[in-house]
């Protein structure tokens, strides 16, 4: 086989600041427990890591549930690992959906042959519990899930009343956290999460490759009563909690390095303290919104249930969607996001997470923006960044 | 919460030699490369760099497969990608056993609602072609799978019969080359193999955590022609591969910094080229059995079985199996493996995986093998590392 390697040049991905709707801007803390050593998984001094990871994931889910793990893949497989291992066929499940990631949760249960009942919101907006309550009326559900943070639209849906229907209809609270987890409160014990799953790449600002998974007792429990055996061997949390607890059962060969880097994002959280985070995650919304709304623009989601972490504004009359995220890319190495899905073209994602989530970026940001609108020929009224600063001013 | 974050030290994993069945050593290009910052996966940079990783998959895996990506998960998640997208309920797979990892094979089988036809060989040896052949007489197999390399034994199984078979009866051939791929010759369209996975922390030498897959047009075929969906979401390849291809659709957030590691792994191979890489594996391999063999130990597997990457020793009479291995990584920083399944206690599992396949490791292992069991009073004939010089001195 002819083949040029040289075509192959050193890696160069440059540097970015990454606005966007994940992956996050990664801590050079972060990036330097990566790059250690590769050693085995069964080695001692990474089984203690192994058990310290998940003592920080259990501070962070604020849980007591037993199995708190990462699990071996991206987000989306937390996603797959929570439905595929507490849905059988025939099970019915109730599915909120404001966004496209309730859209995917539907299409799992789907597959695993659940019965649907879905419940449709509008895009951009929090789930109505009303309307939830009304379609688990007289049904049976297994499950409730819903999308604590619909990352496509930047909506917010408060768990605490759809936490009271899963219980009232004694079904498990089943939770998306990708991208609120480590950005807001997501007390799981006191919310009464029953699942929960999240991505590294988003608040926690680790690299993407691991999704952090929570399970209560009550899942546990539904999980050991199954009638067949769960679908995917990969992700079978009884064999997956069986390695990582004290059985130390060997099952898959844990992503050593990327587990080195989830733990130190972790200890930055623990030191930076969750409330202060949070804080720190809504101050920077509050400036950057003051910013957007000073320069004339509107948010998509009303006020009061929007996300901190990822801010979903429209994109103002005459600006180009796509050569306005070019330029911002290649003038400033700055990624937003565009619109997912009916979106696509109407909204920019603007993402404020985890390391990312700082007043420079803001600053940064709400600048770059008015230029390079202005010199595309948009009309953007001034005074973005004063709006912006008196937020900050506040304290 | 209480929660004492002071608790959690610096991560500091050490340094270790990787002599087991794997992770395996990582260069220091492929850790610094996985420190690299972290960008979009959407970021035009970053395309050019999943484009240029399936490049050199493709010449890795000697094929012309279109869809030759790496799964974001452990070879675990491939093997599952694998059977889960061309087994429906009721379709007849055949499975060869010959370790703990065609066991696997047959338990997803399984959990697939698939019909296993199970042809078990003895642990520890190759895989006999005539007892397959028997095994799919008068069936109907979608499917022949084998494991090309069995970890668990250090047996390998040559392809080119298996792969007539498949043929023979118009099954897929489906091959586990976890193990073997990077280590010895596995040209996919050579072989005429139809699916294929591996793991990026054998002779990959990368760290763990992404599965190199491939599929051929007839795979591809098959998984175009199913009667229902995909029961897995996320290892849906045919959403996959439009995530990878030209469509870019968006699917899952890939490990971005795990792909950089994986890139930078496939260049070191690609410069080393093929047959020189095979070649060292070989010879390190020969030098490793002449010295234990001199010591006066035996092979558990026949010699023109072996692996030449997994090396299955019996264990001395006399000698503690877990004394011998934790001496080994406590005086030595040498981690070997033990035996899984009823080979447990009773052989050592040593790796000579990809970037730790070197004469110094050979040479090391072999004396400090020699003192710890002189020290623990289990005798052992002299001149092993004479034995091993005298490979290296025939080139």
């Amino acid at each position: 086989m002819t083949f040029d390697v040289h075509a192959f040049r050193d890696l160069d991905p440059g540097q970015r600041i990454l606005m966007g709707p994940g992956p996050s801007d990664v801590h050079p803390r972060v990036l330097q427990a990566l790059a250690s050593p590769c050693i085995g998984h069964l080695d001692p001094t990474f089984l203690s890591i192994m058990d310290e990871t998940q003592q920080l994931l259990r501070f962070l889910f604020q849980t007591e549930h037993p199995l708190t793990i990462p699990v071996s893949g991206t987000g989306s497989a937390g996603m797959e690992a929570c439905f595929v291992n507490l849905v059988e066929p025939g099970d019915e499940v109730a599915v909120c959906v404001n966004g496209v990631f309730g859209t995917r949760m539907a299409d799992i249960v789907n597959r695993l042959g659940g019965k649907l009942i879905r419940v449709d919101a509008e895009w951009g907006r929090a789930v109505d519990p009303d309307a939830v309550r009304k379609a688990v009326q007289d049904r049976n559900p297994k499950i409730l899930a819903v999308v604590h943070a619909e990352t496509s639209t930047g909506a917010c849906t408060p768990l605490e009343d759809l936490s009271r229907i899963a219980k009232d209809c004694g079904a498990l609270f089943l939770v998306d956290m990708v991208t609120s987890l480590a950005g807001m409160d997501v007390a799981l014990d006191r919310m009464g999460v029953d699942a929960a799953y999240s991505g590294t790449q988003k608040c926690i600002s680790c690299p993407p490759g691991l999704s952090p998974v929570s399970f209560s007792s009550a899942a546990m429990e539904a999980l050991k009563h199954r009638e067949g055996p769960v679908v995917s061997w990969y992700l079978d949390m009884s064999m997956v909690s069986s390695y990582w607890g004290a059985e130390r059962k060997y099952h898959h060969t844990a992503p050593v390095n990327m587990i080195y880097a989830l733990r130190e994002a972790l200890r930055l959280i623990a030191e930076e303290g969750l409330e202060a985070r949070f804080e720190r995650h809504r101050r920077n919304h509050r400036a950057l919104v003051a910013g957007l709304e000073a320069m004339g623009f509107s948010m998509l989601v009303p006020e009061n249930e929007r996300l901190p972490m990822l801010n979903t504004v429209r994109i103002p009359d005459g600006a180009d969607d796509v050569k306005v995220r070019k330029a911002l890319l290649s003038d400033y190495g700055i990624e937003i996001g565009g619109g997912l899905g009916d979106l696509a073209g109407k909204v920019w994602r603007v993402g404020l997470m985890g390391h990312a989530s700082c007043r420079k970026n803001v600053v940064l940001f709400l600048s770059a923006l008015e230029g390079i609108l202005r010199a595309q020929g948009v009309q953007v009224k001034p005074d973005a960044i004063e709006a912006a600063a008196a937020v900050y001013a506040q304290g």
